[in-house]
């Protein structure tokens, strides 16, 4: 995977995650790692293994996916490379800036924070043009309380508790630099930055902040489901339309 | 068609013109007036003509587009009826409001004034979350010319030079009350309200603007070719995904 020869590069990625089953290549659907890999086939005629900062799922969308990849042999420039990608791709991904990288850059080993955003509407009727990219969530939310519950979040802690049912990374052990909410009429985003995410942990966490904004929960109920490190306790999977992968940050 | 009995509704639509063929009934094609029928049909169990202030042609989108009908019996209030309307129609094409109305009145023929906006990304990489509202056209325009020309346009004319050409209404004579611009970063949009619209008006004159900002057309051009009354004069259609009906204003 790593380039023993050849040029490594980095690319920023923008994506509508709506008609693709994720980052991971898999056989016989749609990807952004397949539709990504098989652009960089058609230039290079090789397979090149592309490694993206954080592995979205299925309808998660990006406006700052980091990727890293390296090229058997560097014939065309970097903005050569990004012209050509963004030709062949669809026009739902799109390579927002490209450059050469260091030989042993590694998109996923090397980021060091990652930022999301979750966007809700909590209008009585979704409005059409925004709804591939909100959660339609009707009946006033509380803002205030769920401010309130995020804020417990912020810090090192462990997050077994938001974390997908049955995934096993080595820890769940993570540090959530900030975390804010803001809400203009009916449009709510929250922002989440760490230095990872577990996997659906987000859409954990928004699925339990949701309980809260609808007084299903108290603030403080939030420090006892982190405590637990049981999922159970939190509530349930928010969907991946409102998500959004904003910014990966490197050292 | 007007309501000799029963009652008279009318609503207020948005809808992504995306996957639709415009509003026009058509067969065997998805329409927005098609699924708002069928809609109605579903709960009436009758055929309910419904007219909109303005047939949007196909991919373009709506905010604020106005609908009238009348029922045979209206067993359902307003509120009921907006809410099975919304539980019927696909996510794409939404009911924003709903009230009764006077007997006579007519979306169309009672429509005072409306208000479209057309939107371009005019930055090099086309953000794929906005891919589907916004013109991508790459190449830095000069909006100050742009405006410069708009600007050409308000008041009274016969704007038969933006008028799609084959289209016979009986005068191409209207009244553009404001015309605006605005550019937030790499995001144009315009503003036109009139009292009415010839078909392909605004796409023709954003089509024809765009020269202007490319500088293919000085700003006084713009009063040549409305004077020409010459379609064959003014630019190109700009494409639909554009173009937003958003207000219709009724007195």
């Amino acid at each position: 995977m790593a380039a023993e020869k050849g040029k490594t590069f980095r690319a920023v990625l923008a994506y509508d995650g709506t008609s693709h089953h994720g980052w991971q290549r898999q056989k016989d659907t749609p990807t952004i790692q397949g539709a990504f890999e098989d652009a960089l086939f058609e230039i290079t005629r090789r397979h090149v293994a592309v490694v993206a900062a954080g592995r979205t799922d299925a309808g998660v969308h990006a406006r700052g996916q980091a990727v890293s990849f390296a090229l058997p042999h560097a014939r065309l420039g970097a903005g050569a490379l990004q012209r050509a990608l963004n030709a062949l791709l669809p026009p739902s991904i799109r390579v927002k800036c490209l450059s050469p990288a260091p030989k042993n850059f590694h998109a996923r080993r090397d980021a060091k924070r990652k930022r999301y955003a979750y966007r809700i509407y909590d209008g009585p009727v979704m409005p059409p043009l925004e709804r591939l990219y909100a959660l339609h969530s009707p009946g006033r939310i509380d803002c205030a309380t769920m401010r309130e519950a995020l804020r417990r979040l912020v810090g090192k802690h462990d997050f077994a508790a938001f974390r997908a049912a049955g995934s096993s990374t080595k820890t769940s052990v993570r540090t959530l630099y900030r975390a804010s909410l803001t809400r203009r009429g009916h449009r709510i985003t929250m922002r989440f930055e760490a230095d990872g995410f577990l996997r659906h942990m987000v859409r954990n966490i928004v699925g339990t902040l949701l309980m809260a904004g609808r007084g299903e929960l108290a603030p403080e109920d939030m420090t006892e489901i982190l405590r637990s490190k049981d999922r159970g306790r939190a509530g349930p999977t928010a969907p991946p339309e409102g998500l959004v992968l904003e910014k990966v940050t490197f050292e």
